[in-house]
């Protein structure tokens, strides 16, 4: 099976790795050449553009930035036109709900197969292959890349037959992770507020009821006040935010968590925090208390 | 050491329970008997009325419902007056930080020593004396319980030397937990809006990044529709949301998510839903998304 | 008819002014005694005490700062044992609901009647006779003290026959006032944002569609940024919130402008700026955006 | 002068008519027939097409829908192609700050002038010519523009150099009013939990420190619950409450209250109430206290 892959950044490179070593044969693209040649070291094939990553292929993955990137990729530079009837796409990035729905009828109108594959997990997580796999789409094309899933991650879930689910999936679990982020910030200046390290409260609470990775990792982050190098920066975050309420928006479902995350997002970015961490959120809710 | 113990509830019980096996002299008093008869026959000495029950103690452990209950018990029927000089008081209730000042002055006043220590777990972890201990007060006096708290609990985690600094912890940590409910109330309501079933997104999350006790136990419940009994309920759920706000409010810390967590209770009360399990909060997002 | 008036603070002075103007017998008693000397300048008795107030009086009327000074005045000093059965108390400070409850039924109790009777408008309008009076109790009573309100102010408006339906209606209209100032505050900070002067932008808003004397009067001060002296506190206004916020939960209802309203205040109050005009709320929304 | 206009919906058919009744020489447009035959009756040009209307105009008026209308209309049908060189679009609808911006260059691209001027006034207002304009846009194009403005509104107010500062100023207009509505339907919500009538508690705020435009209109309908036909459907309110958030997004402000709105307005379209009044917000806040 040959297979294209489109995106080596942070995650795509690891998981196209995997790939190779895995056996499949992988055509890999990428905006700037030094992924590319790091991925053909291990036997992957460099594709000088998008579209030559997708010839041939019979599935082609994508994990590019966002929609915009994602955009620009498949739609504008002959991606589609270059894959042959019958191949399935399999998209892999966080994308808005709304791009998909139209990726998909895109495809569908051109007789391609279209997936979601949004992943749950960081990038020392793509490179155990030990990924979640979110996956919607149609249950035949489903059961025609499992075995790739297989590589790239632990546990592949199965949300519906339109993969416009799975990027509501994924998008519903980041917003997850960003009113956990608040939740902390919030719970941490209040105890704050009264006396109370930070790091203490933070440390165990993280360590008993709440020892989830989310909680552990940005946890330890604003106890330390540790936001540089950004792990996922806070103007990511913000995007991640925004797609949540658009996705909510579509199918009139009020999210008031998700409506206090954006503006104290937004007052992050005024501040000049949107390079930082996804943690330094954190930062807001102390500014507002005058704790800093 | 003659340990006095005042309210045999869900919790109150098995750490009473507890101590009496672990070999201590513990005189207990509860509203109703039936739980002072279980303990006595366990080994413990009946008190008929809370004074009783703080006649010679040492120390003196409360268990409490409630501010007002604490208020009355403690305050009203002669327990400090029966307290020897020099005994301590250790509130593992969860009450106000402003009653916890109060409480702690009005120990002070009268030569007596003011402990605060509420728990985290429910009542399995609480009979398996696997407890978190909340502590804070003066450090000699946390040592001296400190025989106690290794009975009844895993660990104790110290938070300070005023007595509202454990108070406040706790009712941080209890709008962590009510923010955790809201947050997959949210989420799942997004992701039902997308025909993406409640049962399988949270079993999704609740199983990988989310896999912590108040996650899995609440997403359960959330996914089943399962309410009653309530194992805490959600009337409960909003006292403890409001001492937050109040907790927050003293000392100028705004707390949106808090804010929102008390709409949404009222708006459960409204519609009748404050004896149900806290898990019941998920109604809430379902009936303003018109999913019910 | 012989009237009591306790509270000459900046509303209650005038009004008894007023009262003695328009011919009635008036005992009039405040804290601080320079009050006291300038009503009885027009003719008014001076009381050395609340109960010297009291005695006699047919109707009391009561204008002071709050529930801890209502509470102490009335119910420490006296003064409901010092009016005859079958005398009405006239309270028409803005107090909470739960308060006026309890005062209500501790007059009932003693063969008093207890009327809430908080007004609308600022000292201009007190001095005028101008004040719009929300008033409720029992009819009868409310018809023995019209001929007091008619020279207090130009209309009497009636709620109901229990008295804290006045305060309810009072604490939803001083409600109303905050929010006409954060909405003002975050509009101005969007036009702002967009390079539109905050003056310019609330002249025409204030001006035209928006020309009601909350807005006029707010607005004028946030564009020119004149917040002191204060005419009315901000921690004054965040009392006023906590209030509404008390009365809507008393009756499960969700209220989610009054958390963002006590947020933000609290957001002032740490930053040092409680003491400032009520439009200095406006400060925050700018200090949120970086525009500060 | 010739002037062109595109859209005689209800706002622009009498604004339009009041610039023939004005002796200017106008070429009308709309996608109905039936209110170009209406303007042609009173002396307009009748035009087949936008572009027609476009032809040999000196200034050409848009009053469109929204954005997805104006897009098309004025970028799809050929409309900048048929404007002379040097002419100028007066865009005088609701839009968004980004299709303001885009809009601006794209004319800019073409040796076209573009200026902003959505209006504050129902259609009462804009009959009576009394229409209050905010106009943003190079100032000659301003002044070459103002006689028209003078015959359609009483006050042109002008909020700068760039059109999207009036966008901006009218989205921040809109957002008060949809706040002001929430506020009422709140607060009513709060008096009637007491059992004080929401008319009777809307009324007095009303005609006292309330009597503007917005709260005595909606106010009124909110009290008699009269929700059709819809003066301005909530379905159009929930648009530009997006737009506001929009352009605060993009200029980094939080806006607190335009997020509960949004959650507001989704509950409302949740429940089929998008095409009542949007005085119906207020349905929301009674559901969410179960008085309805």
């Amino acid at each position: 099976m040959q297979v294209g892959f489109l995106g080596l950044g942070t995650m795509g490179l690891p998981m196209a790795a995997n790939l190779v070593k895995a056996g499949y044969r992988v055509r890999a693209w990428n905006r700037s050449q030094e992924p590319v040649a790091r991925v053909a070291a291990l036997g992957a094939e460099p594709a000088a553009a998008p579209a030559e990553a997708a010839e041939g292929a019979e599935v082609l993955i994508a994990m590019l930035a966002d929609d915009e990137a994602s955009r620009d990729v498949l739609l504008t530079q002959g991606v589609l036109e270059a894959l042959a009837r019958g191949a399935v796409l399999v998209n892999m990035a966080t994308v808005s709900v709304a791009f998909t729905r139209d990726l998909a009828a895109e495809h569908k109108a051109r007789g391609l197969f279209y997936v979601a594959a949004p992943v749950l997990g960081r990038v020392n997580v793509a490179e155990a292959g030990q990924l979640n796999i979110l996956a919607a789409g149609d249950a035949t094309q489903l059961d025609r890349v499992q075995p790739l899933f297989d590589v790239l991650g632990q546990k592949t879930w199965r949300f519906g037959d339109r993969p416009e689910q799975a990027a509501a999936v994924k998008l519903a679990a980041n917003f997850m992770i960003a009113s956990a982020i608040e939740t902390m910030a919030e719970a941490a200046t209040l105890a704050s507020g009264h006396g109370v390290a930070k790091a203490a409260f933070l440390e165990m609470l993280t360590s008993t009821i709440f020892a989830a990775p989310p909680y552990k990792g940005y946890g330890a982050a604003i106890a330390e006040e540790r936001f540089e190098p950004a792990g996922f920066k806070l103007s990511l975050g913000l995007k991640d935010v925004r797609l949540a309420l658009a996705a909510a928006d579509a199918v009139n479902v009020p999210l008031p968590f998700a409506g206090v995350l954006r503006d104290n997002h937004l007052d992050a970015l005024a501040h000049g925090e949107g390079h930082l961490d996804w943690a330094a959120l954190s930062r807001v809710a102390e500014r507002r208390a005058a704790q800093k």
